[in-house]
């Protein structure tokens, strides 16, 4: 089975010279890889002059004439930009020339965008973003992380069972714990939102183990978190930022004079090895769960490591078909409400 | 000017474990200092039998009968435990017989009694829970943390105030720039309450500078962020949770096998420089803002080092005599709003 990925060549913080590389490099990790690169076809050719190992047989070139910014407001994006990169990359998975988009570009812009194209799946209220997270043991899957701010609870329940249903699809020999994002203040536990959120999933059949509290999300306790994309976002985010700054401290503290430099130079491979460890470049490539097709949104500042991480993402979730599952597990829980309502009528 | 601050030694995950040995080395260092140590008077006579270098004429004890539990609800510590250790160690500070209490216990208890027994500030709505962060330039002060789950946009702007005035009395050498915490994308930036928030800030004199992101926290570009209570909690605790987690890796890495370890003894002064920038310990002492008195509020985990330095918040603030500042820079603001709308009448 071939599978066909369209990139959104043009989108991000530096485009072309990030997505042209990755994708060469997928290709050549794949073979069962087909990839549509689409943008400026004559600046697309001109990149691919410098490349080498070129499987020219699985690449295709497809032309759009527009670019969305990074700063453009998602609806003007919808409006005003049909031929740009990241909506013909949408536009060929819609026509099933490609099972999925990979795209660096603008956020909102590519989930307004892709909901407008691909459409939700039916029971689905709202799709969320979902990123694999490191934590000490297994990786936890995380979603809402910014597509919905203020979600009800029917929404951030169908995020926990939409997260369970990708945990499980990607790891069958796991049945995924499932918690909610909350604090821990016991008299004012969170929003009524949350407490909703989690009577609704105690009636489902999906593992639900309760609240979990920012600093769970790395424990490994849980599988997948669920939780408003405002909340997720800041999360996400804070941790970005505090990893940020104990690796700027770190490495300063290694450069602080010369006998601190040969101490780093020393411990340099052990370094690595801690870096590869914790690096955010792994878990580059946020699924937007709740469509009908793939769509997998690489961080706007990847460099080609971590954009080819979204490609490997994006064809992982076309192998396990995690849309259709998504819509099928989805039918069977409303299903069973609409029976369970019946047999109390 | 002796400061006497109240100590609720039976606070924490360890109680006077942690509370004597920490409050002897503040004594110890801090000559002007007076601490009172409230709880089991037994129990604490004998914790001080096994310690050396007691400043008697500067450490009394004060007698409390119960403990509040870590897990206690608000409500219940507030009408059943009137003789805990926090409880008295409040009532002291509302006698003026201390003019601080720092308490490891529970926090919802500990806001709950504190805002009963010393009540909040003319014109505050509600008290935040305030905190110094590191920052890969110097300290942000970081409210709410926890006390408020869905603070309206007026108390938003009044963290904001509040925090400006603390940032501003414990550093008279900068004018703080204050930012509100908001998620990044254009068309739906955040709730309405941080929009309202920010119009009522850009009316104040205090220096707001914008909304800011979760990764914006570490970046010390900003002085003070205000945030609901739920947002702060789950941003500072995600913060905490891969900080832990990228510091299990860090160990890991350096004890994989006799090599790594060998590299890792060499490396050990230059690792533990390091970990000195980022310890937590460091940053603890949580501010009660917008109470008539100060109440700082340490970690339960707290350890003597970190609980010292929850003294040491309230030593300075007391010194700085931060809630009169607070009193009056919010009594100024509000008269100056009702200048203004006599004028406009």
């Amino acid at each position: 089975m071939t599978i066909r990925i369209a990139i959104d060549a043009m989108g991000g913080d530096k485009g072309l010279e990030v997505t042209i590389p990755a994708s060469l490099n997928a290709l050549n990790t794949f073979a069962d890889l087909h990839l549509i690169l689409v943008g400026d076809e004559p600046k697309i050719k001109q990149a691919l002059l410098s490349q080498q190992a070129i499987p020219r047989d699985r690449l295709t070139i497809q032309s759009a004439s527009q670019v969305v910014d990074m700063d453009e407001l998602p609806s003007q994006a919808l409006r005003n930009k049909k031929d740009s990169s990241m909506r013909v990359a949408l536009d060929l998975v819609k026509q099933d020339q490609a099972q999925a988009c990979v795209s660096a570009g603008n956020t909102g812009a590519l989930m307004a965008t892709a909901k407008f194209v691909l459409k939700t799946l039916p029971g689905i209220h709202r799709p969320a973003i979902c990123t694999a997270l490191p934590t000490i043991k297994k990786p936890v899957y995380m979603l809402d992380l910014g597509a919905n701010v203020g979600a009800d609870g029917e929404s951030l329940a169908q995020f926990a069972i939409m997260g369970s249903v990708l945990a499980k699809t990607l790891h069958p020999d796991i049945t995924p714990r499932v918690g909610l994002l909350n604090i821990g203040e016991e008299e004012m536990k969170g929003h009524d939102r949350i407490k909703l959120a989690q009577q609704l999933l105690r009636q489902t059949p999906i593992y639900y183990v309760g609240y979990v509290e920012g600093d769970d999300i790395f424990k490994g306790n849980v599988d997948v978190i669920a939780c408003d994309g405002f909340d997720g976002n800041i999360a996400l985010k804070s941790s970005e930022g505090v990893a940020k700054m104990i690796s700027y401290y770190l490495k300063q503290a290694f450069m602080r004079n010369l006998v601190t430099k040969l101490i780093g130079l020393m411990a340099a491979p052990v370094l690595k090895a801690f870096k590869a460890k914790v690096d955010p470049r792994n878990y580059n490539g946020a699924s937007f769960l709740g469509l009908r097709k793939c769509v997998i949104k690489s961080h706007g500042g990847a460099d080609s490591f971590a954009f080819e991480n979204a490609i490997k993402v994006a064809r992982i979730e076309v192998l396990h078909d995690v849309p259709s599952r998504i819509r099928d597990e989805v039918a069977r829980l409303l299903d069973e409400q609409t029976q369970s309502q019946t047999l109390e009528d």
